[in-house]
């Protein structure tokens, strides 16, 4: 035993392995301009108000961010409709994912996730030493039914992601409806929305709110609105809820240049509106492309596809990496995930991955 | 009791209150050029090398920072001469003292600090639900012998910082050697330096982290470097217990824009020398003020002093804050903490307390 007692849970967990910064990797492989669809960030980077209003502030930097998040809420709330107290800032979902964790759950309880779910919902249940209920996937889909059939006396959370990462799969409004009425009240449901700005169904999440005060809707401003490298998440609950949140919230999370470029990107509609359109062109670049090399994917509504490279994951990721691309392996036989790019960063990818599947690709018809 | 069970703890903790921001307060008040010596951010705001750095790398917004924080303790390696695997990143270093507490603290279990601490030191212990030792204050300053002796079977950290916040008091090297000659090897010291860039004492605190693999320093870069903004702390350690740490640590806690200016503020030693040669000037400034107004103050080694103000704090505050000059009530009876700003912003403070406390000012000689 240790002579540091840390608490249980932790000990087994296993500590974040930190990949090499991308410089590093462009010296150690002697190649230059690696295309990085890794993270599913937005290729189109940040709106360039974003950029204004970020270098606006700089002479700000000694200054300790607003920590009750003034400016960001009246945003959110202007543009979303909740108010003040139904809000809870988060230095990027993670933190907020955590916050539902830490907030409602101990020791001696369970939290239910799906299989292939966001692998931070596994992390944050056991560096709170609680029980995981990791209920199989049907297909690559959340099984709902199954979801809440699991749930047992000491359930206290539910982690449920739409559209899901790493998978690309979602549900629609009805099946979360019937969800929603099937789960006991005490039970605090998660649905983790990180890429609703891609999803194109008609699927409004924030009126169920009003109705179900367990329920607690997250966004991120990490992928559709371009600022992963600053951290902003938010998650609009009940203000019950909410205000357990904001108890165990560190007042300075969410730093004070991420709170000006928010507001800044909740504002500028027509970026997130031609963010949409490539990344509908880059889906069906993919999509056309894994049909040239006869590989299989699995349909996705967010800006991300797993497609089956018909080998071992690793050592795709390793021969693509050589070919100066990074995808993601991500724990499912066969599978590769990719962010969608821009048009020349998909092709690159394309073009990469037949090469190192040896693939012969199928020509295909030039546009008429 | 309330449909959603929060865990035992959190629905004792008190949420944080939000502050107005300074422009709806100016608004409000119908005044401008509010000073601001509430928070201990350094007058001169941050170094301008730190600007251009965030600058140049506002392009970077869409991509997610480097989680392992290369760059960051490269330099902190460089600075200090700890290797990364000694070093844990913190969003601030109040997420890095919620990371000590959550990692080796669980609800079973005690933490041990002084009276008159820093008011976190209170939360993170409490957000776990374990049990508060606070040992009496000796006058103003931590009483090293007695927070020993108060140590339990489970006690599994103590807490202590040098200079303190708020008191601005400190101990010497030899009464720290004493006192972790005495602290059981299987208790968690924190020794919080905060505002160690002020310390004018001969005391070398890292040298002691290779005899004591128990015990933590923690630094942030929100005071003196002045990056309150970005949210930028780290802790040296053992590698043991810097393992435990990043366990729990979100893998990107640390923004992007934080990291790269935190590189450039430790780099700039230039910028630290001439901060320290305001705040011994404003300190003195500040405490021949008091004399000249008959109050007394506590000897302070950080960027901020605590003056007796012999009145009601909570009533002179809202005075000071109507002739546009915001201090910090610190829960101390008839104290109130003030930080060390710049020549103009000290003067306007010793006048407004003058007027609100209706104290005749003593004539002060002038220089000679």
């Amino acid at each position: 035993m240790s002579f540091v007692p840390a608490n249980e849970g932790i000990s087994n967990l296993k500590p974040y392995q930190p990949g090499k910064p991308m410089s590093e990797l462009e010296r150690e492989l002697g190649i230059t301009d690696i295309v990085k669809l890794a993270s599913n960030e937005n290729p189109l980077g940040c709106s360039d108000q974003v950029k204004a209003a970020v270098a606006a502030e700089i002479s700000e930097i000694g200054r300790y961010p607003d920590g009750g998040g003034f400016i960001l809420k009246d945003q959110i709330k202007t543009q979303f409709g909740f108010n003040h107290d139904q809000i809870t800032l988060g230095n990027g979902s993670n933190d907020l994912l955590e916050m539902f964790a830490r907030a409602f759950v101990s020791s001696n309880d369970s939290v239910v996730y799906s299989q292939h779910a966001f692998a931070v919902y596994a992390l944050v249940t056991q560096a709170i030493d609680a029980q995981a209920i990791e209920v199989p996937a049907k297909g690559f889909s959340h099984d709902l039914d199954a979801m809440v059939e699991a749930v047992q006396d000491n359930t206290k959370l539910i982690f449920i992601a739409n559209p899901n990462n790493p998978t690309g799969t979602w549900f629609e409004e009805a099946e979360f409806e019937v969800f929603m009425q099937k789960v006991p009240a005490n039970v605090i449901v998660v649905l983790d929305e990180a890429y609703v700005e891609y999803f194109p169904e008609n699927f409004n999440s924030l009126k169920f709110l009003s109705q179900y005060p367990n329920l607690i809707v997250s966004r991120t401003l990490s992928k559709c609105y371009g600022l992963a490298a600053l951290r902003v998440g938010f998650a609009l609950a009940s203000v019950e809820v909410t205000d357990f949140l904001n108890r165990i919230r560190q007042p300075f999370n969410v730093n004070h240049l991420a709170m000006v470029a928010a507001v800044a990107a909740l504002k500028d509609e027509a970026f997130i509106e031609k963010s949409r359109e490539v990344n509908k062109a880059g889906m069906a670049q993919l999509e056309a492309g894994f049909k040239a090399l006869g590989l299989n994917y699995v349909p996705s509504r967010a800006n991300f596809i797993l497609v089956d490279v018909q080998a071992d994951p690793a050592q795709t990721f390793n021969a693509l990496l050589k070919e100066g691309v990074i995808v993601r392996p991500v724990g499912i036989a066969n599978h590769l995930r990719v962010s969608i790019g821009t048009e020349a960063e998909n092709a690159k990818f394309l073009t990469a991955l037949g090469k190192v599947l040896n693939l012969a690709t199928q020509a295909v018809e030039a546009e008429a």
